[in-house]
């Protein structure tokens, strides 16, 4: 596993990718690969199976339209959907349209497997997944720096030439993200684990809501809004990325299920045998300081101030202003909507230990400070 | 159901408990309602199993020592565990401590049952759930507005005399909470479904983290940190809180289960059958619609922009002074924090039409928006 970051200089791309770059498909994540390489001077070429969505692309940026006459690019750039990986990826290889080839798909093992059937040398070929999206898609949503500060999976197997892998690690580095080597196998399991099947959970959560009375609904707060914020995602984007990595999310479901039988079997038979309810909480705080926090870091307990503010344009201009004077670095922000009340209440986080010198000065300037 | 908010002057305590209140159990919830009623002038009378921690609220102001000589309170407040508040309730009203008495317990039909075995006039008694608390407990913790804008639950059933509920809405009212009126059951489901098993479900998914490889763990981003945010809370709590409401969260578990089998049964099944899949995930974006947003109307869906800061203090409150000056009120803020990176994302959640506004000031005064 690595994970670094360099400075990337103009020119640098066009030493790392001599006979340029083809992109194919150019919706948001292979016209974001082209707007952020062209910032760093490579050569990018761009064509879409829908002429017009490539045109597009250049329109905004992302590079020129491909030839028939250009010379084989140094990388090529499949970003297609899963599905249609195997093919596209077999065509770039097959005709010579590029050296080497990755893609960009949310899953790994399935395209790669394609590849294999469709690539008279898939050694040319290696797999990425740039952990980076937005809520909307084609090439009008696309973003130079869409990548910056992001992990990028690269997933070579022992077949692989170590010169996809070069070339895949220099494309991730130049559009600003952070690298991370691991097989196709692991990384399926990783996004089922840390994206696939909370996803689910959080719509199983919200699905709930559908068939209750309102004063029920009512009573909701931020913590049933923080379980279900993901579940409002796209269905039928979700049911395909389900669908291509079903092994692994079902793997990580099946073991939540059964957590959850254990938990359901502790609350209807009998209240004094509590011991397997208290052991999945218990499991669930442990896993919860696994999970990354700022800087990448094993999560951190921060203090937390809880700040009382009128709901007005400028208030929160006001709260960090002030904030800004105590030279406390905020690590998190939160607000927290009271039902029906004209007041929010922020919660700042910040380091243990430097929540009373900020309390001092935001109760100094007339906040009301609630922890 | 009702919700509303009258502003308290000082004074209107007395008229509204003429013989003061007496409050048993002066841990967080207790002492806080003591130091509320104080602030509007009630005569506040405290007791607790463990006479230090009365003592101890009683230094901090939330009222003076309850003596053997004291008049019946017009009301009392038994701020103690869920299983011990029969008994307490019981004992109060049958001693003539208080006229009409209520609780502050997080389920209310378990209570409210106990009551009847304990109390010779059980009329005289009606439950209630103030939803508001900290991650802290003890009387050091109380806050005097610690119920400001919260929804305050309050449960009559048939029996129920109308001045006990006349009573238990003033103190609602006067620590500044928002009254709202359900049978026990009917709050039993709905805390089950806005609370309990959000919590039980966001500890299962943490759970899945507690046995996998560092790198993979390391993917994980601001979805699965959402997902999990409520699972830290402590197992020994919980435990009480979920085993005291076990029926109405084993039923929305049930639920929960039986969608969360035809997912797996989509998922291993046939690919080509992902109805149940898509139906399930439609759902959940439905549900999630109808959870509460600001003010306390349906979820609306904000315009969200993303803007790069540098993890520099001060840099949040620099950011805010300019979006104070665009004079758009930010509904919600997020900070997504890039693993490994220093440099951070805050998204702020907009009214539909004020982001162009917002964006355009944010330019033009050198911020990078990303979306």
């Amino acid at each position: 596993m690595t994970a670094e970051r360099s400075t990337v200089q103009p020119g640098d791309a066009a030493a790392a990718f001599p006979a340029g770059v083809l992109v194919v498909g150019t919706g948001l994540v292979g016209t974001s690969v082209g707007l952020a390489l062209r910032r760093v001077g490579a050569d990018v070429r761009l064509r879409d199976a829908t002429p017009a969505l490539a045109r597009e692309a250049v329109s905004l940026g992302a590079g020129r339209l491909a030839t028939a006459d250009d010379p084989p690019a140094s990388l090529a750039v499949a970003a297609v959907p899963p599905e249609a990986v195997g093919e596209v990826v077999g065509e770039i290889l097959n005709s010579g349209a590029a050296e080497y080839v990755t893609d960009v798909a949310s899953v790994k093992a399935l395209p790669a497997a394609r590849v294999g059937e469709h690539a008279t040398d898939p050694g040319r070929y290696v797999g990425s997944h740039p952990m980076a999206g937005r809520e909307v898609s084609g090439p009008a949503a696309a973003l130079p720096d869409l990548f910056e500060g992001r992990p990028w999976v690269l997933c070579p197997d022992d077949g692989t030439h170590q010169q996809a892998v070069t070339r895949a690690l220099a494309l991730a580095r130049m559009v600003g993200a952070a690298p991370i080597t691991m097989t196709a196998d692991d990384h399926d399991a990783a996004v089922a684990l840390v994206s696939h099947s909370p996803h689910v959970v959080a719509a199983l959560v919200a699905a709930r809501f559908t068939a209750v009375a309102e004063q029920q609904v009512r009573l909701a707060g931020p913590g049933v809004a923080d379980v279900t914020r993901v579940a409002g995602g796209d269905p039928e984007l979700w049911t395909e990325i389900l669908t291509a990595n079903a092994g692994a999310v079902s793997a990580v479901l099946r073991g939540l299920r059964g957590d959850l039988d254990r938990v359901l079997e502790a609350l209807e038979t009998s209240a004094d045998d509590r011991r397997n309810l208290r052991d999945v909480l218990r499991s669930g705080v442990d896993g919860r300081a696994r999970l990354p926090g700022k800087h990448g870091t094993a999560h951190t307990e921060f203090a937390t101030l809880v700040v009382v503010v009128d709901d007005r344009p400028g208030q929160l201009a006001a709260l960090f202003a002030d904030v800004g004077t105590a030279e406390v670095n905020v690590e998190d922000v939160r607000i927290d909507h009271s039902p029906g009340q004209p007041v929010g209440l922020v919660e700042l986080d910040v380091r243990p230990g430097a929540e009373d010198q900020l309390g001092d000065v935001l109760r100094g300037r007339g906040w009301t400070i609630r922890g």
